[in-house]
């Protein structure tokens, strides 16, 4: 069979769908898209295309099909668990030229989107309306609203505010098979079965989202954001289960340790004291009214759990500042080390302590320095550890530390994944997570959109172990 | 063939499994099950079985399959669309004696309990504890959260703690095959598709629920509940819409009209106005820190919208007979008519008064009194034709007029159902609302789990019309 980067029909296809420049197959170019945030696979794609409109993305699911070659959806290579890499190659299918926000109704509080759209410029673009996007990951600088759909994506403030699924009303996809589908819409109740809420964390395997409607929140009236200071990361976690106990719902609970304070500071001065053990950055919003009473609280139940210090944000400058050093955290980790591996595991809140002590025994068991910097309200735990790639006995140490660290969080009650999908790293979690029966009911579930798994296949579910693979029939929509 | 309920071998086949006591056969027996809330579509099943245990419910299943009969489940009947009618006849199962909560985990936020559980028993068992179960539809003291499940079940408090989706976080279906599966569970976070939200809502077309895992929520520490009188329903309407453009999210915004009222102050004496065009009843709660100003500025924007008076509950006493009267609105309509026939629609906030408008119109229209009251804070109206049943053509005016009125939601950009499903009632209105493609896809998500279409066939989606039935090879579980 001829390779698919030499395969000249369905090159020339392609270029007449989306032009010559949106089709790149030269090594340099296609090297790019070998890996995303997931630095432990790479696999460079057969072919990139880069289509910007939905009719394109037709045109090269149809060329894709007819040739019989896997493609994949990329948004911008933010997805810290492998979710865009060409595991066995085929076509890249980058959506990034698909960049436009369509649409903006703040009467109705949606707005629509292209898949593209990087999840910040939506927030920019209401600047002054009142509104915001809520979903803010930490990469919301760079990653789109298309890669958020698609891994139904958290960040600090899910606590109060919930992860992606909460604020999508409707997803256009184009199937497998080249038709497009909508599912929900601008004023999008749900009737029927809840297809849009199954298409958001769908990690690309059901068809290639080209649209997405979204809920646009309101700001909040106040804010307060305060910065507590512990000696131990015990005492921050016991503020944290306080805080909820108290019945206080914050708009975030976000826990840096030591080594990450000392990576945030040295990048961004923000006056952190490099020798406490845990800080907390903590944030309560809502009406003006009895706003301050609520942050008080906070400090109060802060101090109670033996805070060294509680300093609330001065102004909107020092809270962005607070929020800078938390968000682009992941990139002071560069000061330390030049790989790292984020992961993300979740436990019940109450097991906070036990498992950040598991990590430290981790770290010395196999000689990996583990920094950690997480969404503690929620129990999702974001340690990462830090390596050298090109040394592979040392990556080997963090993939097996790893997969001890998301051993002990299933073994806690929790779960592997918290908001960054199961993607490739995952997969061999599954069987443990699932029965079989229900691992079926997923594979059936991918078949109804994707029956012969040629969009984004080794994705999400592991494709044979106890299970063997499904593939509905080709003539399934023959009726 | 021999008819269903003659069927020896299938009926010594179901004594076998429950008893004696828990297969129905009489035509006396099997009347009460000849419907639900919803009057107008009446079919007495063939047998009715009433399964005590999960494994019982699997043998209910496979010896319906076996003999090739339907099969549906029911709650308590409460369905105000049809849901639990046995169309076209075949065996129900009734889930009234898998009445156990199993488990109330307090620490960990979660309550596991049996279908058959009347909602608002867990909360009443939770009294004191601090927490509550927070979907409460108006049915609550009846309906099951087995049904709420199946119908994704709102309510008066939706408007700020949404739906069931938002509070359940796992369920055990048996499937039409006779699988069990699992979705989702106590610590929940979503690992693979979200088959969680998925099967909430799904009607019983999926299989039949044996267990929910629900999230349980704490008690407002403070909690302000306001009647606004109004003279008109469009004044009424303006407050709502800028209660909300206020940034506040009261816990419940709920109008009745005038015609409602007559009825309600008759049964329950709370002193409504008689010559008021509307009240609202609204609700703020959360911390105590704030809640009084919360509740003012309610008040003031009421009054600013011409309320004629706006009282607070002066004691829990006289809140709760407030929502006694609001709750049990629709027991209060036996006073003004033998039947009724409860619509539910949805429409933009913005478009309320323009809606309540039409109605009055149709009610003209067609002779037919129109009640209203409804969660207006979510736009999803419930207007109540009074008729006589008995009456063959004042009955066809009423299907008439209710079309008429689901035909203007959809037109107004809103939807034919909020909270209580699609049932056999508006099956025909799927076809408005979707594509063909779009309803393949929902049709080949039911094959995921009922591929023969045996489980609750003819709800939910249409059978045939412009897409023609689709059913799974029988060896899809052959791998």
């Amino acid at each position: 069979m001829t390779p698919i980067e030499t395969n000249q029909a369905l090159l020339d296809g392609l270029r007449e769908i989306v032009g010559d420049d949106g089709v790149l197959t030269t090594m340099g170019d296609r090297l790019v898209y070998e890996c995303d945030g997931y630095v432990l696979e790479k696999q460079t794609p057969d072919i990139v295309v880069l289509p910007s409109t939905r009719a394109q993305v037709v045109g090269v699911v149809n060329r894709c099909r007819e040739a019989g070659v896997p493609f994949m959806p990329r948004g911008a290579g933010t997805s810290l668990a492998g979710g865009t890499v060409a595991v066995g190659g085929g076509v890249m299918i980058a959506l990034t030229r698909m960049n436009q926000i369509l649409e903006i109704d703040l009467r109705n509080q949606f707005a629509v989107v292209e898949p593209g759209v990087v999840n910040i410029w939506l927030t920019q673009r209401l600047k002054g309306t009142g509104f915001h996007y809520a979903p803010d990951p930490s990469s919301q600088g760079a990653c789109t609203i298309g890669g958020n759909v698609a891994t139904n994506s958290g960040g600090p403030h899910t606590l109060k505010y919930g992860v992606t699924v909460n604020h999508v009303l409707g997803v256009e996809m184009v199937l497998p098979d080249g038709n497009v589908v909508t599912f929900g819409g601008p004023h999008a109740d749900p009737v029927g079965y809840d297809l849009t809420g199954l298409a958001v964390g769908n990690e690309g395997t059901f068809g290639i989202c080209t649209k997405a409607w979204v809920r646009l929140s309101r700001d909040a009236q106040a804010v307060r954001t305060m910065l507590g200071i512990f000696e131990t990361v015990d005492d921050a976690s016991h503020a944290i289960s306080d805080i909820i106990a108290a019945g206080i719902v914050p708009a975030a609970l976000e826990m840096m340790d030591h080594l990450m304070l000392q990576a945030v500071e040295e990048a961004y001065q923000f006056g952190f004291p490099l020798d406490a053990g845990a800080v907390l950055i903590m944030e309560a919003d809502g009406l003006e009214a009895g706003i301050d009473e609520v942050a008080a609280r906070i400090e109060e139940i802060a101090r109670a759990n033996n805070a060294r210090d509680v300093r609330r944000a001065r102004d909107e400058s020092e809270r962005l500042l607070l929020w800078k050093c938390r968000k682009k955290a992941f990139g002071a980790i560069g000061r330390l080390s030049p790989s790292y591996c984020c992961q993300d595991g979740v436990v019940p809140r109450s097991k906070i302590p036990e498992m950040l002590r598991f990590m430290s025994d981790i770290s010395a068991k196999y000689d990996i320095r583990i920094a950690n910097v997480f969404h503690a309200g929620d129990g999702n735990m974001h340690p990462i550890l830090l390596f050298d790639e090109r040394d592979a006995e040392q990556t080997q140490r963090v993939v097996d530390a790893s997969h001890e660290i998301l051993s002990e969080c299933i073994r806690l009650g929790g779960s592997v994944t918290g908001e960054h999908g199961i993607g490739v790293e995952k997969i061999a979690f599954m069987d443990r997570l699932f029965t079989d029966d229900d691992l079926l009911a997923m594979r059936w579930t991918r078949a109804v959109f994707n029956p012969d798994n040629i969009c984004n296949p080794a994705k999400l579910l592991p494709s044979g172990g106890h299970c063997a693979e499904v593939s509905l029939p080709a003539t399934r929509r023959a009726t």
